[in-house]
């Protein structure tokens, strides 16, 4: 954080209290901050994206077929084509003749058309000819010596899938905001297109500040540790839809963290210095350059969390704690890039109840998050708060939290526990 | 298809039918079919992956730390580090005096130790110097004109975190078989991992066959149809932690179907032409080259299915309706992908409860799979039974299985669907 020791006097009780006071005199609710970012908060534009990426990503426009599918009747079982009333009267005792005039196979039908008496040998899916209203079924049909004979009768349509029968063309198959399955994969490429009109993926830059810190995959150190912060945001990015930028570890200094905060990104994560000392940059320096709309909010961890605007960037400042960068994460900044994406502002893990078997405490005026075990329906709060034991959360299945109008809960309360996955 | 009038005349009753009643006269249950299909599943061999591209996957082996995490004492606030019994007995009206002899930021450390009387200023985060063994909150600190003075006490160990707080130096963190979470790259990183030791990810190379098909993208014209299996198997597979291979279509014809299931893969999935006719390729193929283990389930849809191996590949003959190809993809194929990788067998269908409001009718001996829409907990069973529409697959919330001892379900009754997603 390279503070001088002019700005570490400054740190001394006066200053850095009157700061830490007046910075967060006045805590946001998560309530009035979420309102904030809200109001921010509408989805991309589109892009046109080729099917084979379109998979999980979201519907940008209403998609109408222009195409009936199949484009023409087609054999429902394997058989034969023929006009339906020509087998009236037919039976295992009164067999009646049928010239075949040729085969339709899926990848080559019969081209021609067939009449009264005649038959065309089909396939399932082939086309069925052109005169031909129903298709009687192989083991219907006997040879003889001058062709087939029909043994049964068939009603018209019988057999048959109908031109239209998958999608009629004009039907509005998918409204925009759906989040495409692999089956809608096919049935847009079998109206033919190659491409889906999506919302654009959110671009998140990541920030991670703090001179103490070595680039993930270093061995911690000395007084050096590791970043945390940045491969765990890039996956929770990237799990909620978003498109990761993190080309490195940045210093705390105010000129590599302002061009960091100016990169081309809808959405700028940074971690680290997001308090109220002189030491933390950021908040300082969005509330110079841009809007810190947010800053301090009643809640643990994540309390230092930041939430502004940098030009059109929305700007989340998440203290350098990886438990806290994970909370803050969740309730702001990963709710944007969903909402940018056209995704549900929900989380995306499941809730499950079960029974605390331990108390979990809690202030009024302050939202806690609890991380929590789960096991046959029986929750237990983990022991350890610490916003800097990232350990926890891996150790946990989910958390729980308590509201800032309540004070906790009882052991042996059902509970809400939103499980990690 | 491209079947030569020869072959069409042995599709003429006697032929066709006695292969198709040969070749499916046993047909399989669902069951069995899984019992052999479980008996070839297990996991791949592992590989090293960075944690950038570890997110959602599978570990291969226990992750045990071989550092303390973090490697030294901390501050866990802002305030100075002491030697605690330095303060014993200090309050407002009784400050004891405290030589500052530096500060220690988490950037930059103090280097040297402290002995009573002495105090570093410590910024949350860094390192408590040596000798000092509690953090005096800013707060309780006065200035005076010879230095600072302590307004209140405190015991040893306050506000500092220890050596291995989140991580003990050889503690198993995970264990084979996780699904990695973005907190779990944070704390691999933190340990100094930038790799993680994953289960590879399955090779498919996916087949799809049919001479009426034309590529995803084209536009469906005169009796071509577009491929919508290709699509929606390449997103089925990715869905699954599948590495797709799907260089184009593949037509129906010996050698090129050969060929492709030869291709350098766990698994291949060869979609149409999966039946008991003579145009039927794949199977034959299957059966002369490699292991053709099941051919024939009762299922609706997805009957002419097909499973064995070739070589080292499992192979999955799908029938060409997309609907059957879908089912069959979930029942069989996509069990292998995730087995393969080290997942669960289970879908990755959430199931949910509802009510029927209409029959679902299915006869004892086949296992059915019903699209379903759901709403309000009412669960209404698509009209459409057509293995060839997959647009009902769009239009559906999901599906209900009706199991081979089952003559399905009455209105009213309470059944499981399984939500697609």
């Amino acid at each position: 954080m390279n503070v001088s020791p002019t700005r570490m006097r400054d740190l001394s009780r006066g200053a850095a209290d009157d700061v830490r006071m007046r910075g967060f005199a006045a805590r946001h609710t998560v309530e009035a901050a979420l309102a904030w970012l809200d109001s921010q908060l509408k989805p991309l534009d589109a892009e046109n994206v080729s099917l084979r990426m379109a998979a999980g990503r979201v519907l940008a426009s209403a998609v109408v077929s222009d195409v009936d599918v199949p484009g023409f009747d087609r054999a429902a079982m394997d058989g034969y084509a023929v006009v339906a009333h020509t087998t009236e009267g037919a039976g295992a005792y009164n067999p009646l003749p049928l010239i075949v005039i040729g085969d339709s196979m899926p990848g080559s039908p019969f081209r021609g058309s067939i009449v009264a008496g005649q038959a065309v040998r089909v396939m399932t899916g082939a086309p069925i000819p052109c005169g031909a209203d129903a298709v009687l079924p192989a083991e219907f049909i006997e040879e003889t010596t001058h062709g087939v004979a029909a043994l049964a009768a068939v009603s018209p349509g019988r057999n048959v899938g109908r031109r239209g029968e998958d999608i009629v063309r004009g039907t509005t198959l998918m409204e925009p905001g759906r989040v495409l399955r692999p089956q809608d994969l096919g049935v847009l490429s079998s109206i033919g297109r190659g491409e889906a009109h999506m919302v654009r993926r959110p671009r998140a830059r990541l920030v991670v500040t703090g001179n103490e810190l070595l680039p993930s995959g270093s061995h911690p150190e000395d007084f050096h540790i590791a970043d945390a912060n940045g491969p765990m945001l890039a996956a929770l990015v990237e799990r909620d839809g978003g498109v990761v930028d993190f080309p490195g570890l940045v210093r705390d200094e105010t000129e590599a963290i302002l061009d960091a905060m100016r990169a081309d990104a809808d959405i700028v994560i940074v971690t680290g210095g997001s308090s109220v000392g002189i030491e933390d940059l950021a908040p300082m320096l969005l509330a110079q350059h841009g809007e810190l709309a947010v800053h301090g909010i009643a809640m643990r961890p994540s309390s230092p969390t930041g939430i502004g605007r940098l030009g059109h960037r929305l700007v989340f400042l998440l203290p350098g704690n990886p438990v806290s960068s994970l909370c803050a994460y969740d309730f702001f900044a990963g709710r944007a890039i969903r909402a940018l994406g056209g995704r549900g502002k929900a989380w995306p893990y499941r809730p499950v109840r079960g029974v605390l078997n331990r108390k979990i405490s809690s202030p009024i005026g302050r939202l806690d998050y609890a991380r929590v075990k789960i096991a046959d329906g029986q929750v237990e709060p983990l022991a350890i708060t610490g916003a800097s034991v990232l350990s926890s959360t891996t150790r946990a299945d989910g958390f729980v939290i308590v509201g800032d109008d309540s004070e906790g809960f009882a052991a042996g309360a059902e509970v809400e526990v939103w499980l990690y996955a």
